[in-house]
């Protein structure tokens, strides 16, 4: 590799260059008034795919949505495929008077990229651009053949990209894709991640009666609507953090011993989490398992807001005629979404008191997606960041979702290999969002050994 | 009583006149914009009493607020003292489009008078003036000694006349008061209640983490004020319809035989109440007992709403910091308001679960009223119906609280006589607000009769 990671200090300055382009156009695919601004990024992600010597480059228009932006090399015959993933939109910048400087004018300072996107997602997905590029400069062919499937769509919800992979699951095929939306543990230590646990919101709606009525007059025979939600609510889930939908445990597996071990080695301080993160006096949830168990290896139910009804200053003694609750679910493997919500609805049901009507409105249903360390990508994956930083990547989760991820699964069948190379402390999608440089290096390094270490499979 | 209600007869044309010219100020005490229509309407008040012949007649100023208008004839020496109430301020018209006659130019049609304020409460105010009024000029004094407190903030929860009744206690001591505003069980059914719901209306706050938190990241250990509240809510009611807060069922009184036997002679239909007035395909609460005992013999608890967190279209994972439900209880007597609220709060306390913190805030404390039927006060209506209407009243309560009636009972200690001369369709608060000419008639008769019976006791 020595050839290779020279080639990238050589020309780091021009990948610098490379990202600071990407950083001055304000793709932002949540606000329509930028949609020329977003395709003009992914006609400049393009033209990188292109300097890093991808042919076939183009960007495939969506029917309704921003392009995929794709490109592949196949010339490594015999050799696995990796899937390259990446999305050149960015989320809004507001509130814009947070940024010390302007949020599409990246500025350096103390060695770091300060810009909207810096991080999230353009400095990742620049790394592997320039990593790719790196091994075709230093060596004029790669290891293994790649496809890059680049989205911009991913800060706005757009289902252009799944379509995408739905639609043409032989053009893609391939044997892993490398996602690089995450983040190093801590600086230092890069991770890899095994699992995302999935989500199923839903908005649950209770009716009683035809229309608002007087507690004076009704109260006392009057279905009322809140206190209806509350008993379901709290069917649902109970004091002790154990979700009350049936069956909701049974297909959950516990973390591996390799990912209980690692997740010790990470050094998280529980009373800190407590004090600095959530502010406030005690954890609430299943106190028999460990608190990083807990946000990555446990299910777990939350309601986010109940709509309806008076809320206002002053005594309104109303009992209103409909109330609706916000109610999610966060899953893991080998949990069933589909299962997960036909269940909850039963439940749902079950707690229904009289002259109620409930209603379950699913929103989301993504399912949990679990990478094994075992695989080949992973493994490669882990080798890579050896020598590429030297240092054993560790095994994290997230608790949230990234929804590509399921796309990928579910449509291509590939091997997820997920991880990235910003820090903790890279104010995504916050102002004076930024990336460090350095952080940059190891990204494009890593996913130059990635390469090689792929083929090595 | 024949000349006096020959007298009433003879003056009804004057009493309607005096009642439109009252009708055509718009004393919406509620609108600082009418400070002058109000203040206006309280002298108009006191110039109708001057003309019932009352004595010393005077609008006493608020320090804070709207007048009371007093003034008494005290020269039934030996005689017992009944108190006369009234209020001369209204509500808001809106929606204006709605009126078939501009609500402050009083109209009559097929002998009702439109306007706002008709029946609630200048027609039920103006019907017991001019009952003294006829009875004065018929006999030149009166059978009893009498002393009007007629206040102008009833529609806008002003405490002027509570504040002037804990103020004034000699000045007004007397043995009972007359409350006319409420009405008639059903028309050609004149009714005197026997009791009046209390109110205990609180918010209940629940604070979790120190800010918002995403569920992805913390859902699993985050404490959740949502589902805390549903935890309170759940274990405040259970779902036969009992209130779980401690002592809370301990002075409920049984409703009188009398009581029992008056409200199904009401003919009421439990069925048409579901289906026309609810609308719902059940009643919930106590079933054990009949739907009149409910709304107006037993107490209860309803949430009224539930502010915070996410509730806007789409799946915003959030772990809300803080929400806040508003509930409230309905109480009858014998129960104590500030013992029940002590003991809701302790009861919400207990409800509490890890690392929610919770506050209980009182926005209301009304008591119960009671008013027993067998009361001189009660006694003397019930005799001056048959003798004004020729029918025995019905004896019915309200699931609702007109708290100035506890203000009479807290500083005065003087028997509540609560009743109304308008019909249950007269559409208070409402667009096109109306008060039969007929019903007019009766009430100012009523009382005529009333201070004459109240008399011989």
């Amino acid at each position: 590799m020595g050839d290779v990671f020279d080639r990238v200090e050589q020309d780091f300055d021009e990948s610098v260059e490379a990202l600071l382009g990407l950083l001055r156009i304000p793709s932002i695919s949540a606000l329509p008034e930028h949609g020329e601004d977003t395709r003009r990024a992914a006609e400049y992600t393009a033209d990188q795919l292109r300097e890093a010597g991808m042919e076939n480059v183009r960007v495939v228009a969506a029917a309704d949505g921003y392009p995929v932006v794709r490109g592949d090399w196949l010339g490594a015959e015999g050799a696995p495929t990796l899937l390259l993933y990446g999305h050149y939109d960015v989320q809004p910048p507001d509130p814009l008077e947070e940024w010390t400087t302007p949020p599409f004018e990246p500025a350096i300072r103390d060695g770091r990229i300060y810009a909207r996107g810096a991080s999230d997602n353009k400095g990742q997905m620049m790394a592997i651009i320039r990593g790719v590029h790196a091994v075709m400069k230093a060596t004029g062919k790669l290891p293994v053949n790649v496809k890059f499937a680049i989205e911009g769509e991913e800060e706005s919800g757009g289902k252009a990209l799944p379509n995408f992979l739905r639609d043409n699951q032989h053009e893609l095929r391939g044997d892993a894709v490398l996602v690089a939306d995450s983040d190093y543990a801590k600086p230092g230590l890069p991770a890899l991640l095994t699992g995302l646990r999935g989500l199923v919101y839903t908005e649950v709606e209770a009716v009683g009666a035809a229309q608002d009525l007087h507690s004076g007059v009704y109260g006392g025979i009057a279905p009322n609507p809140f206190n209806a939600l509350a008993w379901v609510i709290a069917g649902l889930k109970d004091t002790s953090g154990r979700v009350l939908v049936p069956g909701f445990y049974d297909n959950v597996k516990d973390p591996s011993p390799a990912e209980f071990e690692s997740w010790k080695n990470l050094g998280i301080d529980d009373h800190q989490v407590l004090t600095e993160e959530i502010g406030s006096a005690e954890f609430f949830g299943e106190a028999e398992y460990p608190m990083l168990q807990r946000t990555w290896g446990r299910p777990t139910l939350d309601v986010h807001g109940i709509r309806g009804g008076f809320t206002g200053a002053g005594a309104k003694t109303v009992i209103p005629a409909r109330a609706l609750a916000k109610i999610s679910m966060r899953l893991v493997a080998d949990q069933d979404a589909d299962e997960v919500l036909r269940n909850f609805e039963r439940r749902v049901q079950e707690l229904a008191t009289p002259g109620i009507k409930l209603t379950v409105r699913a929103i989301n249903v993504d399912a949990p997606v679990a990478a094994s360390a075992d695989g080949p990508g992973m493994r490669a994956a882990g080798r890579a960041y050896v020598r590429a930083v030297g240092v054993e990547p560790a095994l994290v989760r997230m608790g949230g979702s990234i929804p590509v991820t399921t796309a990928f699964q579910e449509h291509l069948g590939v091997e997820l290999v997920i991880t990235g190379f910003g820090l903790p402390d890279d104010r995504l999608h916050s102002p004076n969002e930024k990336y460090d440089l350095a952080q940059y290096r190891e990204g494009i390094k890593f996913t130059a050994a990635m390469l090689e270490e792929f083929g090595r499979n």
